[in-house]
């Protein structure tokens, strides 16, 4: 019998469900630090949604087809069409400006390779309402801490940051026009990818001259801003948004943050319909792909809903980002949550009373387990460590006639005497020095 | 433009986002204190995986169809199968008894109904490896636990319990063979929905004798197991599922929960994988569909995975418990976390610093928003009221010159003069008062 998930989907076992609800609960805590609120769709949409959004292109590589009512529909393949639904639905009733954030799982059906997978969990945040650089900032500070609080530093990652309406505004200084400036776009997604001179022959072949295409390929030889500046200072567009990108870097600057991001004119990120600033994470190593990606989206919620809202995001998926935790040894030891205690039964005839006190633990709150069928105290106390118990309580005949128990502290392996309410107490203070009152997060802190 | 989603199908604004978010907790919760562990499979399978449990009876309500890859595939309509693939697929390695809990959300392809949705997030906790009725038990003690964490009390909901061996020894010992039993079990379903009459002529039509149909029938009569025992004490299977309930009712009672529970031998589960003890809960006043149910399904992951495990289970949806506590008034007042403190900028020229203390006081795990734009600061109070902020942070130019900010407390409207370490103290304090630790949870012990 077929005992496996489809090609690329993924069963979660306790150790990936354990690890996945850890990047998830660092994905929430850190968009509710910066005040982003939970929301989520449907994981099936019309097809029409995605088309509005992409045309046909996506839809090769989509789950789509036809439900029983005879409808089109797809599978999730990103959140960002389903948000300018829902935004665009309630359209001035929302107070501005919004900042969302959800975590679905999404679905493409890729071609079969090494670790590509068809679903993935990504955490995606975004800011609408807001046209200013500030938000843009907000933004990527929120994807910076968010990293760190798995650990991460400014030596293991970096977020690469250009503009959309910049580049295009400095191929028009070189005299580029619209057609032109499409086949420029095409041509730097390819940068890393491909040799220098095939660019420049795309470029070229896309209607550039070998002077114009030259000179474009000079503009990515990693130039800072001000470079370009004073290069460019002529166009008036030009220096516009280079005050625009001043804005947004002196934010992150104030915030700390300025050792984790750099200008790059050569991220201008696959999708078409970015309008501004756009970014990607990468590690400092170059070793994985992308770990996150997003920009500024203007004209989104017209095309897809009708209502023209200022908008911004980023996703991050749960798969680079688990390698890269792998790689950098970052996982927390302690995964599983573990129980608070485990009831050892030393006589059978106390089971009763034992389900008695279990059920009183677990109804002042702790997590409590025994075994369900008459077993050795050896391999009981074996089932504590198995589940990762922080204290065993012994019921012995004898304890239990004077009304007490023995708690065994699994840890120190300390063992005492106690009656009901001092096991209540004990694992109230274990409770207690485990407890999670905020701690510092970020690791450019220290 | 069309703004809503697929018929059937919720978005989760950011209010109903927090209603799911308090549901999903209160369910982590109550499966962890009772020592089950995390775990989920992939929401689309094989349509083969759903065929080998239900046979094609179910296939036309579900959501299946071809993938890019010509195979035949579905979203999955409930857990229970891939649980069985995913713990046949590990075999014995895992230790006995697995207690695993997941949140998946179901879909299946209804016709469209007020209320009916195509989806819903099912809370699926089940025991495998364990025979005896401790495991049934303890199953049902965290379905009452959890539902008693939501506020619920034995005035609202109960717990109808059978088993489907002891009705079949009853049957037989009316003389009632396999096609008869059968056309029994396919009457008893309908019990609440038909008139006697009508179930009665549909037994005699299924091959019973009119005296046997009128003997099935008085057994539905509410009678309790000791009456049972005494009718029938010349049958050695009656007798012993007999015994089996009574350790069943007997842990449960020593638990402190007898008054959730009763014997029903009404309740026999559409489903006919069912083994052994079967259960629902509904509401006292039968105003909602059932909220839960479950029992034991002792043949399925031999059936499915070709692996002989014992195994028993429930699943409870989130759209009956929602109605049920939006008709018994028991959402908590606060749903939406809400934000540590707001910052109110009185000056535009003190921006920088703001966001400077907006990233010290988030990098402390503080959850903190400001306004992106330039406003005025009454504006900026009416954004911190409606983000449900505890505290102002308000950065006047005097003060600031000072070193010092107001911190207005926004539930007391006290106000007080202090430095940045003043606010990292007073948030602080606010958090332990709100601390969460272990409370007692079941509303059955006051």
């Amino acid at each position: 019998m077929d005992l496996v998930s489809l090609p690329g989907f993924r069963d979660f076992f306790p150790e990936e469900a354990a690890r996945r609800a850890y990047i998830f609960s660092k994905w929430r805590d850190a968009a509710e630090r910066y005040g982003f609120v939970l929301y989520d769709g449907p994981p099936l949409e019309t097809t029409e949604l995605y088309r509005r959004k992409s045309g046909d292109e996506l839809i090769g590589q989509l789950y789509c087809f036809e439900d029983k009512g005879g409808r089109e529909v797809t599978l999730r393949p990103e959140m960002t069409p389903s948000l300018a639904r829902m935004v665009a639905s309630r359209g001035t009733s929302l107070p501005k400006p919004i900042k969302w954030f959800s975590i679905p799982q999404l679905f493409r059906y890729e071609r079969q390779q090494r670790g590509r997978l068809r679903e993935h969990f990504q955490f995606n945040c975004d800011i609408l309402g807001e046209a200013g650089p500030a938000a843009d900032a907000e933004l990527v500070a929120l994807l910076v801490d968010c990293l760190c609080s798995f650990g991460l530093t400014e030596k293991d990652i970096w977020v690469r940051v250009s503009d959309r309406p910049l580049l295009a505004a400095l191929l028009e200084a070189l005299g580029i026009k619209a057609d032109g400036q499409k086949a420029v776009f095409q041509a730097v997604d390819k940068l890393t990818r491909e040799p220098t001179e095939k660019i420049h022959a795309n470029m070229v072949a896309g209607g550039l001259t070998a002077e114009q295409a030259t000179k474009v390929l000079s503009l990515f030889d990693g130039r800072k801003l001000m470079d370009i500046a004073s290069e460019f200072d002529g166009s008036k567009t030009v220096c516009d948004r280079i005050l625009v990108l001043q804005q947004f870097f002196g934010i992150l600057d104030a915030m700390g943050l300025a050792s984790y991001v750099e200008f790059d004119l050569g991220i201008v990120r696959g999708l078409a319909y970015y309008t501004g600033i756009v970014f990607e994470v990468f590690d400092r190593k170059g070793e994985f792909r992308a770990i996150s990606g997003g920009g500024r989206y203007d004209n989104l919620l017209k095309t897809i809903g009708g209502f023209d809202l200022p908008a911004l995001g980023f996703g991050m998926g749960d798969v680079v980002l688990g390698e890269l935790l792998t790689e950098r040894k970052l996982w927390p030891a302690k995964l599983m949550k573990g129980l608070d205690a485990y009831l050892v039964l030393v006589d059978e005839k106390l089971r009763l009373p034992m389900l008695a006190l279990a059920h009183q633990l677990r109804s002042t709150g702790f997590s409590v387990d025994y075994g369900l069928s008459e077993t050795n105290v050896g391999k009981q106390f074996k089932a504590a460590s198995q589940k990762e118990s922080r204290f065993a309580v012994v019921l012995g005949p004898d304890e239990w006639k004077r009304g007490m128990v023995k708690l065994k502290n699994l840890m120190t392996r300390d063992e005492i005497e106690v009656g009901v309410e001092g096991i209540v107490k004990r694992l109230q203070e274990s409770r207690l020095s485990h407890s999670t009152m905020p701690e510092p997060i970020s690791q450019h802190r220290d």
